[in-house]
């Protein structure tokens, strides 16, 4: 349809021969992936990688909420020091950026139970992948948050510990909701950046996937930091300390929806429509 | 004209053979179009991409207004707090970088009526299609303000709903003319990045295309928050409940004069003046 | 060599058979290039970019002035209201990046008589194109700037107009090296972006050419704003009415810096060396 | 393994016939290299990067601690004047991104002592190009430094040049780890970048290589300011006329886990644990 590709990418084209070969669903569970170094050495990359994220984003908070406490620095330092709450957004879609470059060829770059989660309803991933990738974020993530507190003990404890907690002025259902939107704006992001119609037409996109999916995370940020803190991604908040239910909840069914929407909206629809 | 080609692209060219093929203008009404499912999902596309900008970009508003209420915080926070108005023009920039990435392949990522109006203004969307995306834009846009004002009620009416208006000490006809010349920029940056000539040199363009086009935006809203908040989006006008004439006739005319100049002087222009 | 190519491109390899081909030097002037309509339609895309470069960046400038006004503004909002000193640094290098991305492939994406005149200097553009671009720069920088002062006549004024001046206790000297050594930065930036050596190798580098050429810019005006308020592109700072020497030497000097090292130190270095 | 390959560039494969080549490990002394111009090109390229490098983030430094110095401002400037720590993060990490970008092709882009050292015990680049490049880093920091006391010369001292200490209420130990971890982060992200094996399956990867690096030195700059200033860099801190040992010792070790984790970790991992 040639009103279809009037930008980017071009659309349409279902019915002409397919540029692209979806890949078979992965099975549930994989033997033989089992016995192999890669499953290993992606799991240990997606620790290592979310222990990193941990710690560069939750220093980020803790140095930001040190440098602007009124308490320990002059009033005009506590108005405007650090890097405010722009730069703590930076912060996490940044380091999402990074290491999602860096971890893509390894392990395909998760760092968030969330998108594992997405990736495997869409059956992109093994469920036992997937479980191994979720205990390696949670533990990584944990030992992020571990080395903040070991590195600032005073003042982590101090200043909440960059945790997650709703605002004052809004409901549980409202965190909910918000958690649950970011989520989707971030996995929605995943898929149309891994999509394989999207690569076949257009082989550079791979290389700048971790853009597209860092900004998602820093737009999330600046709308949501208000509300819940942002969450969107339960190992970060586990890692600092959040056994809340909204924060596990809210980015499952969000990483679902981006799932359902992407796999049969955006793609599968035209068959289920026509044929 | 090997001195046209001393930089990124290269230009000129005009009397060699071409290599690269201009699609036939889009006809205004085309029956097979409605047939097909490629058109419907690329209307659900732009009706999604629309709520989600609209969600994001206004939850960082009324995100900013409340953290620096000094009705609410204290001196300090309500200076400084927030994510300040780079934060909100880092909101609306990034989003539309993010949208266009991902909805490019499925609709061409319009997600603003003055950017259907422009294209179809070049005849590259029927009109069909056309007034289908302003339809799903301008409903996308106040379901994702209504999500904001659902789960932000008392704040929402507080802080005026991000809506766009004239600041004090500026005259209509400012107003109006800014909104031109921010929209001029925005789909002049869209004609730019999605030229069939630039594509046939470097076929690498459309995987940055949403780059340059969401740092437009991000540009525009640095120079024109002050004036009028930056509209240069009709749809995001109408989401916050601004029937307000400027922010519809100004971005439809600078749409129509950014079509205008790419297509009668940078890709026309040689073969008027000369044959 | 391979140690040189350790990284991102490779280096080296100047004994071995050349991937790449230098274009001839352009002549000075070139009577077929009058005749074309390219180079019109070149000078006229220099014009509207230089125009737009200006309008953006300078009401900007404006209305941040005007929002951190303490005297039409509460204590609060003038000590944070607006998008700070980093917001006018984005805008000067967003607005490089998007326009040298929108007309590279039209004029080559100067929009800086500086970056005309070091181009000139290493024979990539005739003497004929180089003196009309660089009409054109100050006049589209002036018409930019008028159209600034049309739509905020009293801000206007009131601010300086977005002028470039030499910050109190730094000497003529100080201004004059820190605007060569900006102006070098960028112009250097450009050399190795549009090098055909590194075109040949990385043919994908004319794509991401604009974005380090726009980083370059934003880095200039993070270090320079205190300084002089960063010129490094004499029709900017004609545009904002400065006619003050250092604003047009030192850039100048800068370019023909930055083209010296460029072309005989890391180009023609090794042949000169060792043939 | 193609549960490997769910993201952007897929993992795995180790068993497949391999579509790359690792270059063999560079000698410790090469004689042929030492008679090529292309190394001191090379070692010219890293003295003038790093001298720009320092250049243009001591100056941003310097000019915000002038703009929000309340003894010579208003108390509304001091308090948000300026381009604020995030200012200053971007100057460091951008100029990373403009420098690596420009000189990758000459030098390959080290413009740090301890990325030089993490490439040699990696056997990408010879024990004399290595020391060749950490004088020359070394060198070029100082002049780089020195222009901006010569410039500034009052300012400079007063706001001690921007040299990194460590901050009160940090012991030693954790000023160590921060630059460990710091240095790991972007010493990690440029062997990401630089993969043999990842070039092979992505040819595009060298083309945006200097954006993820650039952003790695953001990142460390927003979590590590509030700690030691962040050196992460030994040129940048003996620049700063900083010889105190963390900033030479936590970068070295920050870059040698690097290099091991990518060496044996994540490419030799494999061929270790099965064959």
């Amino acid at each position: 349809m040639a009103k279809d590709e009037v930008m980017e990418t071009g659309g349409g084209g279902d019915f002409a021969a397919k540029d692209y070969t979806d890949p078979p669903p992965a099975p549930l569970i994989d033997a033989a992936e089992l016995a192999s170094w890669s499953l290993y050495r992606a799991v240990i990359a997606e620790f290592i990688a979310t222990l990193l994220f941990l710690y560069i984003t939750v220093a980020t908070v803790i140095g930001y909420k040190h440098q602007t406490d009124p308490a320990v620095n002059s009033a005009a330092d506590a108005a405007c020091g650090g890097v405010g709450v722009l730069g703590i957004a930076w912060a996490f879609g940044g380091m999402i950026f990074v290491l999602v470059y860096c971890t893509a060829g390894i392990s395909g770059g998760h760092i968030n139970p969330a998108v594992t989660f997405g990736l495997f309803l869409a059956r992109k991933v093994s469920l036992v992948r997937a479980l191994l990738y979720m205990i390696a974020q949670c533990l990584g993530a944990m030992c992020g948050v571990g080395l903040v507190k070991a590195f600032q003990s005073a003042y982590f404890v101090r200043y909440g510990g960059g945790a997650n907690t709703l605002a004052a002025g809004y409901s549980k259902g409202t965190g909910l909701a918000a958690e649950i939107i970011g989520t989707f704006v971030l996995v929605y992001t995943v898929f149309s950046a891994t999509d394989p119609k999207r690569s076949a037409r257009d082989s550079h996109v791979p290389v700048l996937a971790p853009l597209p999916i860092g900004f998602a995370v820093f737009m999330v940020h600046l709308a949501t930091i208000p509300i819940t803190g942002t969450g969107i991604n339960p190992a970060r908040s586990l890692g600092a300390a959040v056994i809340y239910w909204i924060f596990w909840v809210g980015p499952m069914i969000g990483a679902a929806i981006a799932a359902f929407y992407h796999q049969y909206i955006l793609r599968a629809g035209a068959i289920k429509a026509l044929g």
